[in-house]
Formats: C-alpha cells, sequence, structure tokens
C-alpha cells in the first residue's frame, strides 16, 4: 500500500503556486482527456496526485471555491477514470463540489483559471463543459437515483455494457433521497458501482446516527482475516443466490474486502470496504475487480478531507468552500470581505435567544453557512445540526412547534425548497409557527444555477397564514426576525442575500414590522411622486442608489421597503392605484409567481388596475455562475438597471391602459 | 400467545352489519376515552378488537374509505392506549389512513357514521375532531420526524415525562424522510418508540431491496432461544455504553426480544422483535417493558393487512381503501363508479406503449390508485413501482430520460409536490423531458386537505420549457399525452381530477394540442361574445353546463378550453382584451400562482390591461373531507357557482378600470 499521507508538508511548502508554476504540471498538462491518464503507469500516478492538489489549492486560493472536499477525492478520481472510460461507462457525482479533479482530467485545466466565472469553469458538474459531466448538479442526495435511471434507461436501450459508478459523500448518503436511491438500486440485476466517500467531516461535522456508524467502521488493514467471513457475509445478503454466482466472479481483493455486517447489504447492495481512499494502486486493483459484477456494489472508502495540505486537514471545515486565502509559511489567512448577512444573523438570534428562552435554532449541515457555529457557540443545548436533512430538519421544526417551542430553522433558500411538502403539510396545516431563515436568497454568485434562491417566494406564499419577509439591511434584518419570534398564527419565513449588510444603512432605526406592511423609505422629492418603487429586500439599496441617479435627472420616485413578500401591502397599493402612480415592484427573485406577482393578484382580487405596475426581477432563464454583482448587473437589479428600467417605464406610453380598437357596451 | 386468526370466518359472516348492529357493539360502546378501555381486563380485548373490525368494515363498506390498513392494526393501537396514556403521551401516526381503531378509542364512534364527510370523521388524524390527534397527516414518511421534535421540545420545556410513540408501516419507513428521521431519532438521549408496522403489503406490493429484507425477518416464536444473544447484540450497538445501561433495565420480554443485526440498529436504535403484532398479551407485556426505557427503541411487530376479513385478507391491495362494497355470501362485491380519469389514462399509455417503444411507466407505490397496475400487466418490463418514493421517482426518471428513454411518471398531484426539488434540479436545470402525469389534481373529496392537487401548477410552471397541461376528458388526457410523447424541449406535466370521465364528450375528436394554445370548444352565440371563460381541465364542462344556464338568461359566452396552465396563450389573450371582451379564467388549483395568475402576469409582461380579467379557483384555505361535488359546490367551481360568477361579473361595474382619483401628467 503506498500511502500519500506523507505529502502533506512537501505540497504545504508549494501552496503559494504563482500563475507561471500552474503551467508547470508536467504530468496534468499531458493530459487532455482519460486516455492520456491511461498512458501514464501506476508508479506515476501519485505524482500526478500531487499536481492535481497543487492546481486546485493555487486556485482556491486566488478565486475561492471548494477545496478541502476536492483534495479529498483525488486518488479515488484518479482510479475510476484509470479503470472505466467515462466517455463510454456513466460516472454520476453527489452534491457535485468534489468534481474538481474530474474536471482536471477531462480536459479542462485552461478553464480553471477562471473558476467560477461565467468565462471559465463552474465549480459543480456541467454537461455544457462536457460530454464527461453527466448532470449539473448542487444539492446532496440525487447521484445514487439519477444513476438508477442511467442504469435502467442504457438496459432498456441495449446499451447495458455501460458500466454505472456513481460517487457520494458519507453526509449526503444518509440524506432521505440517497437512502431511497439505495434502497432501489438494491434490486438492479446489473453492474452498479456506488463508491462510498467517507471522509467523516461531512460538510461541518456528521449528524445523525449513521455518521457515528461510519467512525466506528475502520479500515481493514489485513483482508486476509475477512476473507474467511466472506461467505457468510453473501449467505445473509437478500437475493442471496444471485450474490453467491456474483461471489464467484469476484477476484481476491474483492472476496477480502467483502464488509461483514455492513448497514447497506441490507438494501441489497454488496458492500466492501472500508479501504484506504488514497491508495491508489489498491483502489485500481480493487476497481477493477468489481467492475464487472453484475451487481449493485457498494465500495466504501476512506479518506481524509483537505487531503495533502496540512491547514486544510487541520480544519477542513473552515477549508470547505474558502474565499481566496494566503499562505504565510505555516500561517494561513482568509480573506474577509465586509459583515455578511450571515453574520448580522448570527448575531441577531444570539441576542434574541438571550431573552426568549423558547428559540431553538437547528440547521441542516449548514452550521457555518448560515452563521448557526457562532449561535452553538453560546447556546449548544438550544442548536442542532440535523446534517444534510431539510425535509427531516422541518419536521423536526414542526414537532418542537407543536410542544410550544420556537423553531428557528436556518437553512438556503435553495434548500429550503426541499422540505416544501413538510411546511406545507406538518407545518402550514397544522397552523404551527415554524420560522425559517433563509440565507443565499437571490444571485449567489460563483455557485452558480444549482444554488440561486430564486423560488422561495411562489413557493411559501402559497398556504395560509404565511408570512414571508425580506431583510434590506441588519436593521431590518433584527426588525424582521423579531416580528417572527412574535408571530404565531402560522409558518413565517426571511430571506436575505449573500452579501454584505450596509455598514451605513439607509436609517439607524426602523419601525417595528407589522404584518404586510410595507415601509417608506425615501420619500419622493415632491409631494407627488411620478413613480412608486416597491423593493424588496436588499434591492431597496439598488433602488436607492439609482433614484441618486434619477433625481439628478429629474425624476421623483418614492422607495419603499417592501418588508413582505407576502401578505402584500393592499392599502399602499390602493392608495398608490388610485392616485394613479405607477409602482415598480422589485425582487431578486424570479418573476414567475413571486413578489410581484403577489401584487397583481392582490390588486387583480381588489379591482385595482394594474396598468401601471410594472415588475423588475429574476428572469425565467438558468443564470450560470459568476460574481453575484455581475448576475445582479446582468439582469438589471443593480442601481444602473433599476435606473434605466424607471427611465424607460416613465418616458414610454407603455404604462397607459391598452386602447380597445373595438369599443362595447359591456 | 392468543392468536386472533381464527377470527375471520366468524367476523366475515358479520360483516353485513346493518346501522342497528353498530349500535349494539356492547364493549366499544363503553369507551368514549382511553380511560374505559383501561377499565377493562386483559381478557376481554380481543372481543373489542372484533368489534373494531366490525365496525370499521361496515362503515367503510358504506361509505367507502380505508379498510385493510386499519383491520390491520387493531390489536396494536388496543395494546398502545392500554399501556400508554396519550392523554399525556404522544401518539404519532405516519401516513394516518391507519388511526381508525385509535379514533373510536378516543370517542368518535358517534362521528364514524359520517365517515370522510365534513359534519363525520376524518379518515385521517385531525387534531381539530380530538386532542389525541397531533398532526393532520396523510402523507407519508414524517411521523418520526415530526416525533423527535416532539421529543426534543418536551424535553426542552421540562415534560420529558411524556413518552412520545411513533407508529409507522414497513413501506412508509422505507420513505427518505423516514430514513432521515430514524437517523436522527438515533441520537436523542431520552424514551423514544417506533412502532414499525410490518405487514409487508405496502399500499400495493412492497418495493425495494428493504421490502425483502423485512421479508426474510421473521417473527421470533420462541425468545428464550434468543436471549444469549442479547448481550451480543447490545455489545455492538452504537453509543454500546448508554445500551448496557437500558439492557439492565429491560425486563425479561424485551430482553429475549432484541433483534439479532436488525437493518435499524446502525441509526442507533435498539431493535426488537418481530413480534405477533395481533397477540394482545404480549403487545401489552413487550409495550409495558419497554415504555421506560430512556433510549430510542424501534419495536418491530409483524401484521397482516385487511386481518379479520378473509376478503380483505385475500387482496389487501383491492381493499386498501375501496369504494363502498357488499359482502353476498363468499362473494364480495366493490361497488364501481364511471370510467374514472385513471382508467383512461392507464389505457392511453397501454396504446401509446403499443407504438412507442421508448416509453417507461414509473409509480411510487400508487400502481392501484395511478392506473399503472393495468400498464404493469401489458407491459411489466417497462413498468415500475418506487415504493413510497416520489424523489427517488423523479431522479430514476431525470436519469432514464438522459439516456434517450421517454418516463412517463404516474403520480397524484399531492405527491409530486414532494419531488419538487428533483423537478428543479435534476429534471429542468437539465432540460430533460421527464413527463409527470399528475391524478388527483384538484380537489379529492373524502381524503380531504392532505390530499387535495392545489398546488402542482403553482409550483411546476417556475421552470424554464415546463409545459403544463391539464385534460377536461378522456379525447383531451389523449391528446395532451400524445403532445407529451413528442415534447421533448423540458420537463412536461398533465394534470386531471379524482373523477369520470365525461361519457359523452364535447368533442368526439380535439386538434392536436400545439404548445401553449387554447382551444376555443363553444363559441359564443353571437359574433362577439360577451364573456370569454379560459377554463382549465375538467372546469371546462362545469362551464359548458354554466353557459346552458347562461345562454338562456341571455348572455353570450364562449368557452375555451385552455390546455395548457403553462405556457398560456398569449396571442388568444391579446386578441380579447384589445377587443374589450372580458375573461374569466377557472381552475380548481389554487388563486395563488395559480392559472389564472400566470394570465395576469403574461398581460402584464406584454402590457396588456387585466383589468377586465376575473380569476375562479380554490380559495386560499384548507378545505376538509366531504364529496369532491360538495367542495366543487362550496368553492363555487360547479355550474351554479361559474353561472353565478359570470353573472356578477357582467352586472356590476367591477369590470371597468379603477377611475383615478387624481388625474396627472404621468
Amino acid at each position: 500500500m503506498t500511502s500519500v499521507s506523507t505529502q502533506s508538508e512537501q505540497i504545504n511548502d508549494q501552496a503559494k503556486l504563482n500563475d507561471k508554476q500552474i503551467n508547470r504540471l508536467p504530468l496534468l498538462r499531458t493530459i487532455q482527456t482519460p486516455a492520456d491518464l491511461k498512458k501514464l503507469s501506476i508508479d506515476e500516478l501519485p505524482q500526478l496526485a500531487t499536481e492535481i492538489r497543487q492546481a486546485i489549492c493555487h486556485q482556491v486560493s486566488q478565486t475561492g471555491g471548494h477545496l478541502a472536499p476536492n483534495l479529498g477525492v483525488v486518488e479515488l478520481t484518479i482510479a475510476l477514470h484509470y479503470v472505466f472510460d467515462f466517455g463510454h461507462d456513466r460516472l454520476l457525482f453527489d452534491v457535485g463540489h468534489q468534481c474538481y479533479p474530474h474536471k482536471l482530467l477531462t480536459g479542462r485545466l485552461d478553464l480553471f483559471g477562471k473558476l467560477r466565472t461565467s468565462e471559465g469553469m463552474s465549480g459543480f458538474p456541467e454537461p455544457l463543459e462536457s460530454p464527461y459531466d453527466l448532470f449539473s448538479v448542487g444539492h446532496a442526495g440525487t447521484a445514487i437515483s439519477t444513476a438508477v435511471g442511467m442504469a435502467r434507461g442504457d438496459n432498456m436501450t441495449g446499451k447495458e455494457d455501460r458500466k454505472v459508478v456513481s460517487l457520494i459523500g458519507d453526509s449526503s448518503i444518509a440524506n432521505g433521497v440517497a437512502m431511497e436511491g439505495l434502497n432501489n438500486a438494491g434490486t438492479l440485476k446489473r453492474q452498479f458501482l456506488v463508491v462510498l466517500n467517507d471522509n467523516g467531516m461531512s460538510i461541518a461535522q456528521p449528524q445523525g446516527a449513521l455518521a457515528s456508524y461510519f467512525d466506528h467502521v475502520r479500515v481493514n488493514q489485513a483482508y486476509g482475516d475477512l476473507k474467511k467471513r466472506a461467505r457468510e457475509v453473501i449467505e445473509r445478503l437478500p437475493g442471496g443466490h444471485a450474490v453467491v454466482e456474483a461471489y464467484h466472479r469476484f477476484g481476491e481483493i474483492a472476496k477480502a474486502a467483502l464488509a461483514h455486517d455492513h448497514m447497506f447489504e441490507h438494501f441489497g447492495l454488496v458492500c466492501l470496504g472500508p479501504i484506504d481512499g488514497h491508495d491508489l494502486p489498491t483502489l485500481i486493483d480493487m476497481l477493477n475487480e468489481v467492475k464487472d459484477i453484475n451487481r449493485p456494489v457498494l465500495l466504501h472508502c476512506k479518506t481524509i478531507k483537505g487531503k495533502g495540505f496540512s491547514f486544510a486537514e487541520g480544519d477542513a471545515t473552515a477549508f470547505h468552500s474558502p474565499k481566496p486565502f494566503v499562505v504565510e509559511g505555516c500561517r494561513v489567512e482568509v480573506k474577509s470581505g465586509g459583515r455578511s448577512f450571515t453574520t448580522a444573523y448570527a448575531d441577531a438570534m444570539c441576542d434574541m435567544m438571550k431573552t426568549d428562552d423558547k428559540i431553538f435554532a437547528v440547521t441542516a449541515a449548514m452550521a457555518d453557512g448560515t452563521g448557526l457555529a457562532k449561535v452553538a457557540t453560546e447556546y449548544p443545548d438550544r442548536t442542532l445540526d440535523t446534517g444534510i436533512c431539510e425535509s427531516h430538519a422541518m419536521d423536526m421544526c414542526a414537532g418542537m412547534a407543536k410542544t410550544g417551542v420556537k423553531p428557528f430553522f436556518a437553512v438556503y433558500s435553495t434548500f429550503a425548497q426541499r422540505a416544501l411538502d413538510q411546511i406545507f403539510q406538518e407545518v402550514s396545516l397544522q397552523g404551527l409557527a415554524v420560522r425559517v431563515c433563509m440565507d443565499r436568497a437571490g444571485y449567489v454568485g460563483g455557485d452558480g444555477a444549482v444554488h440561486h434562491g430564486f423560488m422561495d417566494i411562489s413557493i411559501f406564499r402559497l398556504f395560509p397564514k404565511a408570512a414571508l419577509l425580506a431583510s434590506s439591511d441588519e436593521v431590518n434584518l433584527r426588525a424582521g426576525l423579531e416580528f417572527m419570534r412574535q408571530y404565531d398564527e402560522g409558518a413565517s419565513f426571511i430571506r436575505y442575500p449573500r452579501d454584505s449588510v450596509a455598514s451605513v444603512p439607509l436609517e439607524a432605526q426602523t419601525p417595528p414590522y407589522e404584518l404586510g406592511k410595507a415601509h417608506l423609505v425615501r420619500p419622493a422629492k415632491t409631494k407627488r411622486p411620478d413613480v412608486a418603487i416597491l423593493a424588496l429586500g436588499m434591492t431597496v439599496y439598488a433602488a436607492n442608489e439609482a433614484i441618486d441617479e434619477l433625481e439628478y435627472q429629474g425624476y421623483r420616485p418614492a422607495l419603499y421597503d417592501a418588508r413582505f413578500a407576502t401578505p402584500v401591502d393592499i392599502d399602499l397599493l390602493r392608495e398608490l392605484i388610485e392616485a394613479d402612480i405607477p409602482i415598480l415592484t422589485i425582487e431578486d427573485h424570479t418573476l414567475v409567481g413571486g413578489f410581484g406577482s403577489a401584487v397583481l393578484e392582490a390588486c387583480n382580487d381588489h379591482q385595482l388596475s394594474t396598468s401601471k405596475i410594472q415588475r423588475l426581477g429574476m428572469p425565467q432563464t438558468w443564470v450560470r455562475q459568476d460574481s453575484r454583482s455581475k448576475q445582479l448587473n446582468d439582469h438589471g437589479l443593480d442601481a444602473q438597471g433599476i435606473a434605466r428600467r424607471v427611465r424607460q417605464m416613465l418616458e414610454t406610453p407603455q404604462s397607459k391602459p391598452v386602447t380597445s380598437k373595438k369599443k362595447t357596451n359591456v
């Protein structure tokens, strides 16, 4: 067994690669396709692994991105491409943030320099980039199920010779969809390999009992002593006969690695391992032996998240997806931006929890991303991380609310949608006051289409009594959370972006939130505004900046912080419409069913004309990775775009009602 | 051990209970609360079980309802109420269609006669009926997670003496949310009992490898021989130390029943059983022993679905949730209604699959409910039931579509929402042509609020390229499915209600579907209609009937089958609006973000006045169980309601644009 564990220090010294160095990766530079990889000898592969790590660490230190997850799967990825032919076979990534080595081995080194921008490489698998990427993913737990579909589809279309492999982490595999997938994979009667990348870390610390199970499963250092158990294991498996058949086709290594009493054998998979996921020769031997087994197999590999760099191994949570950082000798510094909404949220939660002992804070594996890690430090007994289980987390909150506790579930907007059915049945139908705090609402920047928080308003405003707030800054975030703390008629939601809060807020204080009431933050310079801007969330700031320009140009807009996406402020709308004042709604959310649509509906219900209402928001298109500011600019949601839209609105006759061609007496 | 297996024939003879007989249930009539149950001796309980079965069978034969699931849990429910005090302790039902015995033991015998109507008893747990019902449920997999929340909440609020029990079936437990719940339950450090009701049947036949695992686990007839393994099992459990402590508190029966190598012990639960779920004395002894264990315990009980009636035991699928039926000697006849959309769908699928061998049909445990059982008979190799795994099923479809297969996923509208995140990421973002066929769209009648298909349009029209159709009758269902078969630009959806197709359709043939195009099915009696009705799905028929009345009254409406909820027919809208013709949209779907909202949005985007558009649909309220026709009537979605609305619309000045109070130059 070759161990690469001693590489850490060696690579650490080279972490400060400059742009020239990245062009001096002698082996990696030769690889345009996996066919080039196969030309290398097994002895050369550890050097290739080192180069891949260098490239990744250098690039992420420059642009930010996922670091530790990618460092952990370098050998696994090399071995997979060395053994399989993924031009023909199928490789599916779960979550996908561990795809950098795969991308570097499939011809994307040149795109790597512009990681997470629209001209460069996506940080997630992306079929638009390469036929080697099958699914554009970013949410956890999906790979096994889509792989089952591809396996069945290939069988049906006569391409059953295509091997199907999915790569999934130990935290993702505890997600409900993944477990459903495993349970169904177990019924397949063909080759189907699940590689379990067990780094024992998940995104933060693993949660749930399964994590503790994984902890207790040790790498088999000596396979020999397990051999005698192999047949016994085989006989206990569901569908034993088929397994016995498969067993005879196992090579010695696979036979030896048969897991004894592995959890997932109950799902009908032949379970092998755990084996060392950094041991290239063993990985390659093992994969060669199992690739032809016509039965679902799970290969359990133990890896080290952040492998190869001591700072990343030592703090794999901080280096899961860091911002740009510098390595100065043994000191690593992550460059920080302004004060984030996330931090503001964490501080607001801590303050509320100080005075209200009924509050309980929940996250689903995003303790760092949502700020709950900080809350957990102050209130460890009133904070819980469920692991990547948004559905369970929401239901747990429902159960807690039923007992009179006030659960606050901190979750990315894009992951909250995974608990829609729970919000419907277990929360809203029961009239329970679960509070959902949605970070990363709107465009998220570099994570791209798989992570934008674009649909939370459309889906969560469906339910009776739902209150959905959006925060423009820290003052409003706090006021909004205080409203939610007191709101007990149903579920409440608050959304805020992956952005910094204004260092100088528009208002140092803001009046308390009142259900469904907007707030005038900048009156027009005349008694009568020529347009009323109803901006939601942080678009208030962009609109405010736009108004600086518009006022200079002679326009006289009034700016409201809408505060609530639902219910909307029908009194304000009536007042504006009856005064014939045009209205522009702005949201960093899809225009389909979003805040603007809620305004249209409310006006229609109240027989108020919508002819002078226009809606600005995210278009119904997939928006790729880039900086958040670029995304806002591209879609007219920054100051410039808002000013332009207001001018168009006021300069053209489009805001007049359409004139009827034929007059009637109706 | 007392077996009730010989009761079958005895009860069978009494199945034809009349209304007087239901009042002659000597033991059951004495029970108003579980306190009354506790006054009975254990010896009297089998007689009580018999009476409960008689009551259930009689009532369901009269009104329809869930039969076999309830017959299977009679003893389990009696034993739970006999041992626990659920006025104080917590009992949570998964799915909830097995709650009839519970309701009969908690004072609802009088409501039972009007089962599944608004004046009577809901077929699911309903907190509005009784404090013994904690959550109004109907979707699978939620109980354990909400129970975890209640356990944590009770701990936090100082009520940790309240025991928490959840009751879940073997098919539900394979749902992803349930598995997430189990995994998190395993981390609790307090009493927490999961009762696994393993009837080996699920709703239809169980799917997935787990089902085969359950098949192989046999009831321990002699507990003694397992005793010697108990300590060994205990030592292998995660958190072994705590278990050993718990073990010392086990009674003899629990010690003996410790499961060897039970799947769920990996989730951190102490697993007991399987034991006979119809053996009342053993159940009671066992529950008494485990109720004080301060650790998560899973008690695996084997039961017989439909227990007590040979016809229900013999065909538990047909008698899962039958329509009213009669028992004539040994012949049981289920009363049937007209030709359902479900049957029409199954026939249409079979016909399409005959000519297109790329089509693959998928269901998630609803083979009978969606008609796929019939499809599976003709095309067993091209039909698959994934079990209660909507998320997995959707992802599997995505994988299949990726290989060029044409998956058609038949699913109830209310369950399709469980796969929203999969539709978003794994289907729509990839541009994959997965076809989702949504039965039970709109009001579903007796199943009530947990099952109405009210939000599919709002949530699925969010994605680029999505096409969402609704079918008014069989002719249109077939034409719509044919459109979907050919539509390959993205996901497509079709919705149809829990209703019968018109025996005489409005049109014997209908022109082929064209993306986003409505179809004029009944022109106005004048050249110029005084209102254009855009009806979606089966509301076309109600509107048509309304027009009969309206024409008689002198109105001249035109009726369009909207066909598509998205994209909407903007050309038609423009034409109507430019001609100043009022428009009424009708949908059996929520008005929040639904078809009518899509119309408002499209008009707003195209600067068309919406002042003369009105929307009719489901209100944003929870609508309880009742007949579907009553629900439609209550909410103005039948002919009568539509005619009334049209008259209101045309008789009042409300369709005129609001007059501005202040005229300006804007």
